[in-house]
């Protein structure tokens, strides 16, 4: 893509009223135009983000046998009377008259919904286990919206539903988005500490927020320090994750003796980034869900739901990883996975080279920023910077007269000169979007 | 994907108000679940259609130089005023307070949106030309909602938006997005007719609806029968559908002298499934939209509209495709490539055979729905037949016993028998779902 016919409005400023460092950045870098209190457009290049982050969630679910389906946004008010939570819901519920004075509302979750459809669809236990999940925008009327994405009104969640004919089921529906998550937001570049949450009815432990440590994170967690010497690449992370202590500050307060002695007893924000819980027949029960089982008898199917703040994770990314200068995206995330800045696009060798390298890189799978804007150099570099590419490819009549271009690594600064066939073969023809 | 795992509610009964085959279709086949008047959830097999069809909206988009980005579904009602729009809108437009009492709407289009961002972004000529598109739900509220997806209240829309600095550019936007339209039905294996839509402020050749031919549809076409003579894979064939004259009943009443001779005229009902509109500087005038121009004096952008109905193509593409048993889906949206089934899932062989097909034809890059349930073949036929995969696989152990299986093509009933290896090298390794 040449950012010459791209839409990318950076700016050097910090804009007013931003107040944490991702909602600054997200506006800086061009991510995102505020459209009203809470409510945001993602302009292209933060499109490409959400569209990355969602896919990874995508594909864990799928990977965990969850089947993926699409609820609408606005609800008719009478399902929520089936749960009884119309009335209890509160401000946060934006409800709305239709032109006939129907009482509907913009879904804030889809608990009620789902249980309808499975009622309406399924009849027989031959139909169970099922993990059903959406990715659908939400609405959440926020009193004071704020933090940009991060706590905004309208926002993007993926919320899967688990339905069982049995406690044993849902554990294990419970025990599989659980892994899921750990490898979901393994795969974004993030580390999740799952923090174990008032579980409500059901009691047991069966309900988990996860939450990446950030400073400017909105909660406080106590855990145990040997959560972060665990490496989540190895297949016995999920279950010594889930038995080592983390806690929000307000449910360790009432711990009354915390397993973990107080050398190792760590102690920061996060921002919580998933939830998952388990709540047995609470919604099948009130709304009538039941099936047949095996033995002919009926049965009210007990389900889970499982969170997951899609355009949450967008803010929460930056704020685990950004310098002075701008955003480092992980590379599962980036918007494209290189930056190409060519220092005198007026040069018809500068231009060529360049061209043929963006064919080249993206013919190879990979997908290239190229700035062929006539500019100063030092812009370009401080935009590359600003939007967080993972790789910056640079293109001068000095280097090409030797043949070789400069690659620099984001995240660490570390540049060196290759030719450019080198750099053809570093950024081989490989599926993904992560390099040598 | 095995079906004893999935989600597939099918139906023979002719369900209850669906007036249309595609609507009764749609709920049979477990495409679609109705929550409220106008409003549906898409079901698992629904959905993957549904983003199939949207894949290739965006592709023919990104070959045409549009961006993508995506603006929120909630709008202050304060953009509406400065178009003057807001109080001519009528009651079709979903009217929100939210909990400040503020006055907000779900987006049914997004003009003045777009116009806002754009404005908020761009200063320079060097920023045009360029067109700026989403893939986003919208809301109209339909006094009486009918015909499924096809007359909904929320649906999905693609609307792209251009920004010229002058009418040459205007124009030229204008065709590209024309012949991207033309592109993009025809990938979807439809047959579309631009008809001449009354032109606006700006007059001229630069308003078009794009109609499929169904005999379901709401429109009355009259039409050029030349049309029906052109290759779609012709380079000339936009420029030749532009000319060739085809108009709504109602426009065609008011033309005086029809150019085209009685024996050539076309008289077919149509379904609008998109519709492109150029008008210049209605909304940057209105919302101050001004960019610099070269010579630095202020330019108000001149714009154009363009929307496909992705939603409503889901319903068209079965009104155009679809006989007695079910669906025909065109292999570039089916919702998986083939179906594979099972006659004798008890039979170890059979249940071997089936998953090895299904493991290596999901490696060669085809999606497989494999219908491994204890059920009678009769009916797993007709669940094919009905949901309209465009090829059906049926492994059986009269077959297996001397290596071969059943592939039938949906479209035509045509079926013969294969040994596996021919089936595997049939559906060989290509990454699009087309067949060999």
């Amino acid at each position: 893509m040449r950012l010459s016919r791209y839409l990318l409005p950076v700016s050097r400023e910090t804009p007013a009223g931003a107040e944490i460092v991702s909602h600054q950045l997200m506006l800086r870098a061009g991510l995102i135009r505020q459209t009203a209190a809470g409510i945001y457009a993602w302009l292209p290049l933060g499109l490409r983000v959400l569209d990355r982050i969602a896919s990874i969630v995508r594909r864990e679910q799928d990977r965990a046998g969850a089947l993926e389906m699409l609820m609408p946004t606005i609800q008719p008010a009478d399902l929520w009377r089936q749960s009884g939570r119309y009335d209890a819901y509160g401000p946060e519920m934006l409800r709305i008259g239709d032109r006939h004075g129907r009482e509907m509302l913009y879904g804030p979750t889809n608990e009620e919904m789902v249980t309808a459809i499975f009622r309406d669809c399924v009849r027989s236990y031959r139909d169970l286990p099922r993990i059903l999940y959406h990715i659908q925008w939400k609405f959440r009327d926020e009193v004071r919206p704020r933090f940009g994405v991060m706590r905004g009104r309208e926002f993007l969640m993926k919320d899967a539903y688990s339905f069982d004919m049995d406690m044993d089921g849902g554990r294990a529906s419970y025990d599989a988005m659980f892994t899921a998550y750990l490898k979901t937001f393994a795969a974004l570049g993030l580390r999740a500490v799952p923090v174990r949450a008032p579980s409500g009815p059901i009691g047991g432990d069966l309900s988990h927020e996860f939450h990446i440590l950030a400073d400017t994170g909105e909660s406080e967690i106590f855990y145990d320090a040997a959560l972060d010497d665990i490496d989540l690449r190895d297949a016995a992370a999920p279950e010594r994750l889930r038995t080592l202590y983390a806690m929000e500050a307000e449910e360790h307060a009432k711990v009354a003796n915390c397993p973990v002695p107080p050398d190792r007893l760590a102690r920061r924000r996060g921002i919580e980034v998933g939830h998952i819980f388990f709540f047995g027949t609470k919604y099948s029960a009130a709304m009538g869900l039941e099936v047949q089982a095996a033995d002919g008898g009926m049965v009210t199917p007990l389900m889970g739901s499982y969170g997951i703040g899609v355009s949450r994770l967008a803010g929460a990314i930056i704020e685990a990883s950004h310098d002075e200068a701008g955003i480092i995206w992980p590379e599962s995330v980036a918007p494209f996975d290189l930056g190409l800045v060519n220092l005198r696009p007026d040069d018809p060798a500068c231009a060529e080279a360049c061209a043929g390298l963006e064919d080249r890189l993206e013919a190879q799978g990979r997908t290239v920023l190229h700035d062929d804007r006539e500019a100063r150099g030092g812009e370009k570099f401080a935009t590359m910077d600003l939007i967080g590419l993972p790789w910056v490819v640079t293109v001068g009549p000095r280097g090409l007269a030797t043949g070789t271009v400069e690659l620099k690594r984001r995240s660490t600064g570390e540049r060196h000169e290759l030719s450019m066939e080198s750099l053809l073969a570093r950024f081989g023809g490989v599926a993904s979007g992560t390099a040598a």
